[in-house]
């Protein structure tokens, strides 16, 4: 069964009265079937959110004069906001270091359909990773880096996504950390994962400190990367249970499952329009449980 | 802080367009604001289900008016609903035979505030937990069950829920079937826990069942009872991880964990009005996860 | 840090006073240092199960001679056993249909090193896998089954099984149901995946029947195929919470990271000699959680 | 079915060869049957830990001589080792402040007889929960703290611990931080409830924390108490999914339930002799999953 093609509204504003009334009227008048609509208002911050997925059939107009139309009706009531279409696919780079089992996951994932993007390209600072890229067929590009070279070669990366108009960037376990010129050129469109349950173990070595502390449950996060390593906000977080049992090693091989889980997750969530940042936090709209 | 009073309408019909803007609108007109508003449409079954929280401050008219309002509206848009207020106290008959851990979990819960009802009566077949019902004075009413007097019985049972006004029945761990004349007259009004995974192993002895089969876990249902045993609308479903090493007894043991887990959630949906029955099934609209 | 070499001694046998003094100290005496040692008694079956992993650096003399050697004493207590030596690579052999999240999976852990086996071959029913088969360069026979052809087919099969000297068959969703005289010949060397929650859901379509029952939660079981359809002995099993809003294709896209996750760790766990049949039950020794 | 009385032998030494068959064959030789044996090796650390189930039936002598008996033995191997009798009830002191839910817990699980305990006394800082020690006839002690009297009311803990004989002290979300002059004297003997997962959100106001950094997880901790505040060797964690829905006070409320299950199973890991204090790391011996 073909799914069903669908416009995705993302909204935010100052909570008020009668929000949801006038956009639902707004779409309504406009001759949209309204399929979902998820809200959320942060009591704490008066802050009002709304996804909302609209039948593609019902569109009668260039996707253009939807926007347009939309944002007089937004400018009028205030609103921030995004349109997605979800016939479009997402140009997805991944950076990536020496280990492959989260790449594996995302390119996997998207072939079987569940990651609904292209992955344009993959880039690197080692040269490991580049016989999964040709197992793939996928354009594979070496940038070594050291202290000297790091701003000529993220200088190459940014030139990359450039030229492959990327749109989202997924560290999957790219062991550097990017500047803040480039974290803040592409902020909130850059995912990473942690091998962490942040905010315990940040930085450097997580397994070994985790090992140290005897806890009994590790974890991963994905999240946005920000200019603050390892601050950005959240997308998802999970955890496997551990024990006495496991060496640092054995709690890295156990926290592989939970990294492709979680970054997969997050990845997702994006690629669906589920995510909505306010200040240093994420609303993720969740469909599945 | 005082948590906010609120007005709960659960609405279903079949689905349509517009249903949304309509309702929304309504409510809007009618000076209310709109605190939370969750929908769920059955593409298979083509029925709308939604859950509209109102703020209970906006009401400018008796409950009554209010409900009469609405009923016009309901009636020209042909809606299915019910209407629920957030500072009304739920009267819970709890009915139980001998193990105590699921009544223990429901009162302490009752008592901590995380279930908003009033626990009116407990009645057992057992005398074994009179005790208990003394250490929370709560009246307790020992109605022992034989196959001659199963129907008489029952009908005492059904003048004490009349007597205390009961809206809910929870059989927590009551090991008696109900006749089909009782579950039929209180349908959606009595939530039962099954100490499996429904619709694995239903009936007698779960635990020796799973114990035979070499389940790697086990799991507890909750459930509206139905005329047929433990074929009723499931509203929480929860496993635990075992292994090899347990014997029926063993997973009897553990098993009570997830049965009060499962118990309280579900328990805990129907007191929140987070519940709508549609054929055999639940939507289950849940906050926090 | 290369891994340590181990010899693993899976035993079981009536249970009695001293059988761990006599086994331990046998291995004792004959220089062997006991890295781990794990027992289970089913007090139930009066049955006692032993898994013990010795370090290979202390073999003094060919494996020949230490299986004879143990033989002995094994006849003498009356012992049931087997030895498995980590550093041997298992052979498997894949059976697929048409989706590949399973096979996927599988390869990939495997390339990454978390399943230590060989992926001899895959057979399929369908040719649609074969590009999967050819990126990882792993052989691929199609061999297409309709009523007529099964019998010969599975000759076919069990051919490629003894050519490529294969020590386990995985059935990585094989939509086809294997002869008894196929599942007798390798009892406890077939892994099937069942994407339902043993015993719930058993035969065909438990996507389309969770949906209709309307669980919570749903699951995966991997057990070692027997002559009765999904009655053999189960290895893993885990589950998902669902909700109402998955369609039952909603499902059974959420379903396959548990299957993927269930079978992959059934896998291992054979692989790791650490499952034990006894009856229809497997004893399931576990290090990680 | 009563349940099986034991002894239980906790064991740690400097990893070395033979020592689980000089072990087996000890208790084999002074005829006692090993129900049931775990073992631990850190290879890091060079360090193996046991745990050994006897059946008490085998008891041939009085405890003190078995004692006796098997401290020569480890004297001569250079063992460390404690030995617990299945059938005594250790007494526990329940320290508590204003909220009920670990309480609660604590208490009807002791009644259910998953906790095999004597709760000797509760002892709190506020006079809130004095109601629910009256329930259940527990003696109740008000000592309020304020800097000043710290100490002295301290002192007066201390005499109460040794007045009822008292074993473990469990801090059931006591929110007063012990003298190290305490922690110290009572080493390895108290349990405290952190309402984090730790080493996240150490400290005051975890959950005003972990809403503001967005956190898709929360935790609890079970750790003996060290001079450290949260530092100590953590017995057992686990974590709750919560989303972008809850406040700080509804990630509060969500909490408890991961609290009491955490505070439980940790209490529970201790009374059955299951957990081995290996410097700041728990080995804890699980039975159930």
């Amino acid at each position: 069964m073909a799914e069903k093609k669908k416009i995705i509204f993302l909204i935010q504003c100052e909570d008020r009265k009668g929000i949801l009334a006038a956009t639902a009227n707004w779409f309504y008048t406009k001759g949209y079937n309204i399929l979902h609509c998820q809200q959320h208002t942060d009591n704490i911050e008066k802050r009002y959110f709304m996804r909302i997925e609209l039948d593609m059939q019902d569109l009668n107009t260039t996707r253009k004069e939807l926007e347009e139309e939309f944002a007089l009706f937004a400018s009028e009531h205030q609103l921030s906001w995004e349109c997605h279409y979800s016939d479009y696919r997402t140009k997805v780079a991944i950076m990536v270091s020496k280990t492959s089992h989260c790449l594996y996951d995302l390119i996997t994932r998207k072939d079987e359909g569940e990651l609904k993007c292209e992955i344009s390209l993959i880039i690197s600072n080692h040269p490991d990773l580049e016989m999964v890229a040709n197992q793939f067929r996928i354009p594979f590009y070496y940038l070594p880096i050291t202290k000297e070279t790091k701003r000529s070669q993220e200088d190459k990366v940014l030139t990359l996504l450039k030229r492959f108009d990327v749109d989202l960037v997924v560290l999957a376990r790219y062991m550097q950390i990017l500047t803040s010129e480039f974290t803040h050129a592409w902020q909130g469109r850059i995912i990473n994962i942690h091998h962490g349950f942040l905010p315990a173990f940040q930085g450097a070595n997580p397994y070994r400190r985790a090992y140290e502390r005897g806890v009994k449950m590790i974890g991963a996060t994905a999240h946005y990367a920000s200019e603050d390593l390892d601050q950005g906000p959240i997308i998802e977080q999970d955890v496997v249970r551990v024990n006495h049992e496991l060496s640092p090693d054995g709690l890295r091989d156990v926290g592989k499952d939970v990294e492709r889980r979680v970054l997969s997750r997050a990845v997702q969530a994006h690629l669906e329009s589920r995510v909505i940042i306010w200040n240093n936090r994420t609303i993720t709209f969740n469909i599945e449980r």
